[in-house]
Order: C-alpha cells, then sequence, then structure tokens
C-alpha cells in the first residue's frame, strides 16, 4: 500500500445553512421534531424562510464540516460533494478552498440551486434542522473517483447521503474503493430519523462495510433498536471495529473490541449546537491518522466540538490547533 | 401635516456582508486602509474573495442595519435599496422583511449581482471594509416615492450613496421631499474618505439640506479639515440643527444649539465593530421619534452599538429593547 496523499475524504451533501433563533414555539407551528433534521421540498423551503427572522448564513453540511475541522486541525483532507454554480455555490466552494480543502467535484450547471439547510437554534442552544437538498441530488457514483479513495487513508461518509437515491451508489463505490486499496472506511449515522429511514441498509453497512463508526445516543439506539445507550454500545461492539459515541455533555464512549475508552466533554457555554458530531468525528478522526491514542482522538473530538458550539455556525472560528492537548 | 406612516426611511446601499477574521499582515499584503471603506470592482473583489478566509454571510448596508435595528426597538421603519433578483438578494430582502421593514423596491434583473461587502475582522475588533456595489449602481430617483418620503417622520441617509452617481440623484429628490412634506433628513457621513472623496457636496448638504447629522471623529475632522475633535465639533453646531458625534470608546457628544450632551459608551466585549456607528444612529433616532431627552436618545445609540459590535456581523442576535434604559 502507497503512502496516502490525503489522511482523510470526506464525502457528504453540500449545503449552506442559514441559521436563525426562533422559540420552541415556532418549532411547534412548523410541526419539528426540536434537534431533528427534517427534508423538505422546495415550496416548503421557500414557506419556512419567509417565517423565519433574518439569518447568518454559512458553509454547511455534516461531513464537509469535519472536512473544515481536520483541516483545521493540520489534517490533509479532500472533499467530494455537489453544489450548483449559484451565488450559495461559490460561497460553499470558497469556505471550503479557503481552508485547503481539495474540492473536485464539478458543480452542477443551470438546474437544481445549492441545498440549504435552515436551522433554527432555539434558547437552549439546541439546533432544528430542515434541508432542502438542491443540486445534492444530482451527485452519483461518477463523481467518486477511485482513485482518490484510494489515495486517502480514511473515507469518511455520512449517513445522509442515503437520502439522495443517487448518492448511495456513490457511497457504495467510495467504500468498495477504499477497501479495495487496503483503505478504512468511517460513517456517521447522521441523525436518528435518517437512521429510522434506512436502518437495514445502515446495519449491513455497519457489519460489513464499515471500519470506524461515528453515532450519538439517539442514533445508535435508533439503529439497534434497543431501549438503553448501553445495549446499543455492545451492539455497536460487536458489529464494527471501532465505535465512537457521543451523549453530549455526558462526553463519549470509544469501544474496540474488548477496550473501552471513557472521555469527558470539554465544559463550554453551549450558543448553538449546530457541527458538534462533525466537529468531534474531525478531531477524533485526525488524532487517529496522526497516530495518537484512542483516548487522545476522544479528547481531540471534545475539544473541537467545544470550541464549534460555543457561538452561531458549525465550522471553526478559532485556530484550533492552539486548543489541542498535543 | 398629517400623521407619519414611518418613523424612519432609510435609503441606501443594499449590500450583503461577508465577514472573515484577518490578521495586519493581511490588510497591508492586500493595500487596505484599517478601518475603512474602500470601494473595489469585480476583479477585485474575485480575487479578494479567493484570498480571503473561510466567511459568515449576513445582510449588511449602513442604512440597512440601522433599520434593521430601528425596526426592532419598535420605530416604524421603511427601506429603499436595490438588490439583484439573485440569491443573496434574496438574503438581503428576507432578513430586512423578517424584522417587519417595509422594503418596496423592487429587484434588478438579469444585469449586476446584488452589492457584496468583503470585511475582515482584525484581532482588536476593528473591521475593514472592501465593497462592490454590484446592482446599487442602478438605484436611481425613480426608485423614491415622495409620497413614502412624506410619509415618513425621518428620512435617514448614507453619505455612501454618493458614491454611485445615479443615487446622488435620488439622495436629493428624499430629501426634498421630506422638507417639502415638513419632515426632517439625517445624514451619516459614512467614512472619512467617502467624506474625502464627497466633501464639497457633503459640506453644502449639512449646511443646506440636513437637520440631524451623525459622524464618528474621523469623520467630523475630515467634513471640516480639522486638527481637533473639538474645533470640527463647534462647525458642526455652528452648521446643523442636531449633531451627533461618536468617539468609539469615549462615547458620544450631542450638539444642538448651545446644548451640548456628553453620553459615555456602553461597556463590551468588542469582538466586530462592524455596524457600530448604524446601530448607535438607529438607538438614537429610534428615541428621538420616541420624544426621549437627547440624553436618553444617546444611551439607546450607545447600547445598541454595543450589542452589535458584541458578536460578528452588524445586526442584533437579541432582544435590543429588553436592553433599552426606557
Amino acid at each position: 500500500m502507497s503512502e496516502a496523499t490525503y489522511d482523510i475524504l470526506g464525502i457528504g451533501n453540500a449545503i449552506v445553512d442559514v441559521v436563525a433563533r426562533a422559540d420552541e414555539a415556532f418549532l411547534s407551528r412548523h410541526d419539528m421534531h426540536k434537534g431533528a433534521m427534517q427534508l423538505i421540498d422546495t415550496a416548503t423551503a421557500d414557506a419556512l424562510y419567509a417565517a423565519m427572522p433574518p439569518g447568518l448564513e454559512s458553509s454547511g453540511g455534516s461531513v464537509a464540516n469535519s472536512c473544515a475541522v481536520a483541516a483545521g486541525l493540520g489534517a490533509r483532507v479532500a472533499y467530494i460533494g455537489k453544489v450548483a454554480d449559484d451565488q450559495l455555490g461559490g460561497v460553499f466552494r470558497h469556505d471550503i478552498d479557503a481552508v485547503g480543502v481539495h474540492f473536485p467535484t464539478a458543480p452542477l450547471s443551470g438546474a437544481a440551486p445549492t441545498a440549504r439547510c435552515l436551522i433554527l437554534v432555539t434558547p437552549d442552544g439546541q439546533r432544528t434542522m430542515n434541508t432542502f437538498l438542491g443540486a445534492c441530488v444530482t451527485l452519483t457514483a461518477e463523481d467518486v473517483d477511485p482513485a482518490l479513495v484510494a489515495a486517502s487513508e480514511i473515507t469518511y461518509l455520512e449517513g445522509y447521503l442515503y437520502d439522495p437515491p443517487e448518492a448511495q451508489a456513490a457511497f457504495k463505490k467510495a467504500a468498495a474503493a477504499a477497501h479495495a486499496a487496503g483503505r478504512q472506511v468511517a460513517l456517521s449515522l447522521s441523525d436518528a430519523f435518517c437512521v429510522n429511514r434506512h436502518r437495514a441498509a445502515f446495519l449491513d453497512l455497519v457489519a460489513n462495510h464499515v471500519d470506524i463508526l461515528f453515532a450519538n445516543e439517539a442514533e445508535i439506539t435508533a439503529l439497534y433498536e434497543r431501549n438503553t445507550f448501553e445495549e446499543a454500545a455492545e451492539d455497536a461492539r460487536q458489529n464494527v471495529a471501532l465505535a465512537a459515541l457521543t451523549r453530549s455533555e455526558a462526553g463519549s464512549v470509544i469501544l474496540r473490541g474488548a477496550e473501552t475508552v471513557s472521555v469527558a466533554a470539554e465544559p463550554a457555554k453551549v450558543v448553538d449546537t449546530t457541527g458538534a458530531g462533525d466537529a468531534y468525528a474531525a478531531g477524533f478522526l485526525t488524532g487517529l491518522t496522526f497516530g495518537k491514542s484512542l483516548e487522545i482522538c476522544g479528547r481531540m473530538g471534545s475539544i473541537a466540538a467545544a470550541e464549534v458550539i460555543s457561538h452561531y455556525g458549525a465550522r471553526p472560528e478559532t485556530d484550533l490547533r492552539a486548543l489541542m492537548p498535543v
């Protein structure tokens, strides 16, 4: 196996976030599940946007956020995702270029616009997400270059990729190419509702095609349909070589074979939890490719997450390297 | 004179901000004057954007920011400004609609894009602005409805309107319509370099066409070509019925005839000074239309400014009414 060119290759839905503050009544009025991500069509996106308070726009997308954080930590990172050749697509491309992430995917021209995620942040800092997939539905297996996958130590995929049907083929092609090249595949389960939509496929992926699994408590219990975190965590231990399970302010639990490592959450004043899981995965994967211990990997994840939840927006606003334990 | 429908009608360049952090070396490398606003063309905007770190996008524009703050304080507000019918124009329109500001200006179609201001915030919180005017250069006198001006207690104009040549006619038409209806005209000098570009016109405006003047120390000394703030302030006292002059952390000085009112700055942890002057003017004008004393008007301005400089972006993130002294 040749030396990798990239530490991490991320593949995901390329999205621009629109973040606004809202109260619980706003969520109820618009039938949202607090803390969850729901898919919305153009008409709903327009109506919801019209009803929303003023917003802050910034690049988002779960794995794209992770890529930006990992690049900020010094990892060599590439990203595959589909934007349109419109103004928000230009914003997304600029922001990922600007942190040094290689982003070779050609934009979609003259069709659907760049995806937007309308995010409502309640006074407790929780975010509730409404995604209009736009150009993301045109990501296909053709956008995955097997040579790029083979040149990347870890290919990191998001469960959200199972929502646009064509992207499932891109996901499977990437995972197969990674293993054919002797590389590793990491997966984030993304969202409990997403897990419910694709449980059979995700169970197969985790058991047979994934080396490193990221999930929060709601996602892992949804995957294995368990009542308790402990039961679901044991299922994960049996199913996947390495699992990093996050529990918000209760920290994270890392499972590898018989080994269990518990890592405390980093203290933070919560402003907006958008991107917390993405940042955790980025810190963890960066630590892994840097050859750190599981405990240090977990701490790198916790510290990155703490930075991201201390302000509006899913990408870091400070020099993350300065915050790291090693 | 009939009862006004609006407390404040703002007219200005309608702009979307792109805010990024940068160090002093970045400003030097790109020949920027720290703290100033410079106009840039499309090619420079593209090159500078490509060189900039990741950004946060949000609605901006000096008087538009003031309108958003005033609406947040409960004033009845209308705004005239030119965006394009593109994605960023949609963002601008959404954000000003969402705070309840009446915004009747038709967007520009199929020509220049919505204006962008590339803002670099240095570690000391100072902002340096680079504006690509785009669609703003197509604001004309035709966009000013004299009936709307006549229905507004104060018409608030920004000096920046003198940069796109056609907008000067819009400015003059609005000021004439306001006075013909027995209403008041307020002006912000906007920026010291802008004052230098248009000094003769601004001296005439202030002496003959403006009732309420806003300026910071650099702007008022540039206008009267004085070495000291005190000299320039006395010039303003002679020239205009009411002047509110801001001095950053030294607070503000309000001059009306023989009367002088000094107001302390509100303590704040400075993150990004973008919009400080805009918020001050908004608080002040809102106080004025609510019939408050000059001291209360100044305090309302200082408190609004303190909120806006405590985070990235030029528009408030909290309920300003809850912060007000009365």
